[in-house]
């Protein structure tokens, strides 16, 4: 059975909208699923999902602003009241592929830019929807750790694995890179510190995907990887919090 | 035998000025060492070792400052000429330990200002320093790979360890082990990149030790710390790039 309440950040397009449809074709989809997204004017595909999905809400949040997370925040308040939030995917992120992305390419710009949106973002969102959190975990508390209880799910990458990354010797988008070894940290402190809440935390390796970011030679249409993604969030339990699991089940190195 | 020239940076106090002074004290110290800060006027201790010792030169770099990394290269080219640079030790570094550093204390400028002094300025550092890495790595093509060929040691942490992280499930000072994860993969990525020029980039965690950041209670004093740290960057070989050793010799999960 699905959480009852999800958010997803980053829902207008790529992954983070094929999450939005994947999740409301579940057989007993959410009560309510907010998708964020920074200019919900321009996103015509996801206002016209909402137009036929009224569980479905739109809410402008680019992460990169402290107040529309607050806002965003606020909303979802709002509209969900005592019941908290069980379900936050921390989906938004951007890759500048515009060149190999090598030492050579980097700037300070571009690395603290990538920082912001990919890392800084995702921890100030979980800390701004903390208290929604914790309130379905406590609501929840029968429950065992699970996204129907309260989880937090950020989208990282096998190309944030250091070990991986060493036994392909690879150095590509390394301004990337480390900002998915950030967050795969920052996953697990924030899964040490929430655990007393019942608060699940865990990143999952969506594959290489046919996006804009992944581009068209990737391995995985979108519908596959999001699929199995969500088959292995619905499958995380205690012994996920912490972990970086890949989109086949299998548990990633750091 | 030490390398024939070095530059470590943020060398005005802590681990760094222990590194000065424990390079100056080698049977065979090196032709020259250059030690940046922030602000050569105040640094009273490095300016006296400077006095005593003509090999020292100490440059004005303040990390978070494109300029002036820029003005300190420019300066090292001018004194070093055509032999190179051997070793680059990326010492620099801030870890803002006023609270617990759990989730709910986060902001958007601790953590980017964390991001930017630990992660971006040591990457472009060494972007900016490659032409003299590579000039020594030329230079003396016929040795192995180590500290006397060229080489990047970046200042890391076992607290950058997701391993350690979650062996302890800790989640105090998350801002600062993320930046020592992100400086991880980017040693990981360099190393990769950098391997066929024939420079070796390995991290060094160089254990909890008693200064400023680290505190009294720390389990190590600098001089114990630095000089098993001097003796594992001295035995680095091809082996141990892309690596993060400890200062015990061994090697740290990531």
């Amino acid at each position: 059975m699905s959480p009852k309440s999800v958010l997803i950040t980053g829902a207008s397009r790529g992954l983070g909208f094929e999450f939005v449809k994947c999740i409301l074709s579940q057989p007993s989809p959410p009560e309510i699923l907010f998708a964020t997204c920074r200019d919900p004017s321009s996103a015509d595909a996801l206002q016209a999902l909402a137009k036929e999905n009224d569980s479905l809400k739109i809410l402008k949040m680019d992460v990169t602003k402290d107040s529309e997370i607050e806002s965003a925040f606020e909303e979802t308040q709002r509209t969900l009241e005592d019941k908290g939030l069980n379900l936050l995917i921390n989906n938004a992120g951007i890759y500048d592929k515009s060149d190999s992305g090598s030492l050579e390419t980097q700037t300070r710009e571009r690395l603290q830019s990538h920082f912001e949106t990919n890392v800084t973002a995702p921890v100030l969102t979980v800390k701004q929807f903390l208290p929604l959190l914790k309130r379905a975990a406590a609501n929840n508390a029968s429950l065992p750790m699970s996204y129907n209880r309260a989880a937090v799910v950020n989208v990282s990458s096998s190309m944030g694995s250091v070990q991986r990354t060493l036994e392909g010797s690879a150095y590509n988008g390394c301004h990337y890179r480390a900002t998915k070894t950030a967050l795969n940290m920052l996953t697990a402190t924030m899964s040490s510190e929430l655990k007393d809440c019942g608060i699940l935390v865990a990143a999952i390796h969506p594959g290489w995907v046919k996006t804009d970011m992944g581009g068209q030679q990737a391995a995985l249409d979108k519908s596959t990887s999001i699929e199995n993604c969500w088959s292995v969030i619905s499958s995380m339990k205690e012994t996920s919090t912490g972990k970086m699991l890949s989109y086949d089940g299998s548990v990633m190195p750091w």
